[in-house]
């Protein structure tokens, strides 16, 4: 089984290794990052690449595509030979996903048109936008096209589709691995249980932290 | 404020890209990725390289030490100039910390030695080995040293530490653009809440997943 995870310059570091963390231990999986020119990749906080060990040509039929968000998503939303990649292996999938704002791509490659999709919070009118019907869950689920929320929701979804893929067992053992038993300090970890200030000072400063 | 994130290779990458994910966002915070020698290190799941932009002689004097855990630190805890730089570090950080088995080079460093601290769940009795208190808690903080249980629980370390070190505002702001709002689809992310037969096999294997 091969998943292959899109990376391009700008994107979120963890969009993309949540899943990665996960669906790396499901036995027989095999993970290959891929983007339009291999090498080192910097993500949207610079201080860190990943690196891409295959081009776009190299992948043509993964069984799992996983499309990580962040800001460089923008500048790739009118990208054709990246959209047309991402149709290409839609057509081969069991399942096409996102994480954060890569639903954006899915939704401009054309996938998600009249389907149930979720987004990071700042980018669901958008998602509108392109044709989906922007869903404010977690993990959205339509057909074969599994999307996640902001960032670390990536680590639910692969939980998710691990279960769905293989067994429970496997998924929970995974869980334990990962020890993933989240107890974060505050509890604003979404614009529903945020303090609404809190909510409209990110959106106007575009997700900036500001001291 | 400088953060050192120390790679070698076979680490696990989301000890590392959690809390990357979270310090980086701090106003005025710079992450700098260090190995012994620089450039794509690979993980334990061998498909993921990340950059390490610098070499320990370059780093000497960080504010904050983060040490990631993984199978690949076993070949550490005896290799002395990385051991000597995190003593040389240590003097000058205002937190030391680790994700998972990360703890053990702190530990094989000397600077756990009668300290409370945890690790990853199957490190717990080489911890101890090692003259820290083995601490089964999801965060734990002894004076400045800061160590988080197994790989994902670098993320709640690191929002702790956030709000210590700024403010809970800032801390809390970057859980919602993180959309750090977990809803694992299992219950089974510590010893504590998963089946004891998982975590016997798990035990058995050394956390290998068998189809």
């Amino acid at each position: 089984m091969q998943t292959a995870i899109l990376l391009y310059d700008n994107f979120t570091a963890l969009d993309a290794v949540g899943p990665y963390e996960v669906l790396s231990r499901i036995p027989g999986s095999e993970i290959v990052f891929v983007a339009t020119n291999p090498g080192p990749i910097r993500t949207d906080m610079t201080s860190l690449a990943l690196t891409a060990d295959a081009s776009l040509t190299d992948i043509t039929s993964p069984d799992i595509l996983l499309v990580p968000g962040g800001p460089g998503c923008a500048e790739l939303l009118n990208d054709e030979p990246v959209l047309d990649w991402i149709r290409q292996a839609d057509t081969t999938t069991t399942w096409t996903t996102s994480v954060c704002s890569g639903s954006l791509l899915l939704a401009a490659a054309g996938l998600l048109t009249g389907k149930r999709a979720t987004s990071h919070w700042i980018c669901m009118e958008l998602l509108e936008a392109f044709g989906a019907i922007p869903t404010s869950e977690r993990v959205v689920l339509d057909g074969k096209h599994a999307t996640a929320a902001g960032v670390s929701a990536g680590i639910d979804l692969a939980l998710h589709l691990t279960g769905l893929l293989t067994s429970d067992r496997i998924a929970q053992s995974i869980q334990l691995v990962l020890e993933y038993d989240p107890q974060p300090p505050y509890n604003t970890g979404s614009i529903t249980k945020a303090p609404p200030p809190l909510v409209t000072a990110l959106r106007k400063t575009n997700l900036t932290i500001t001291a």
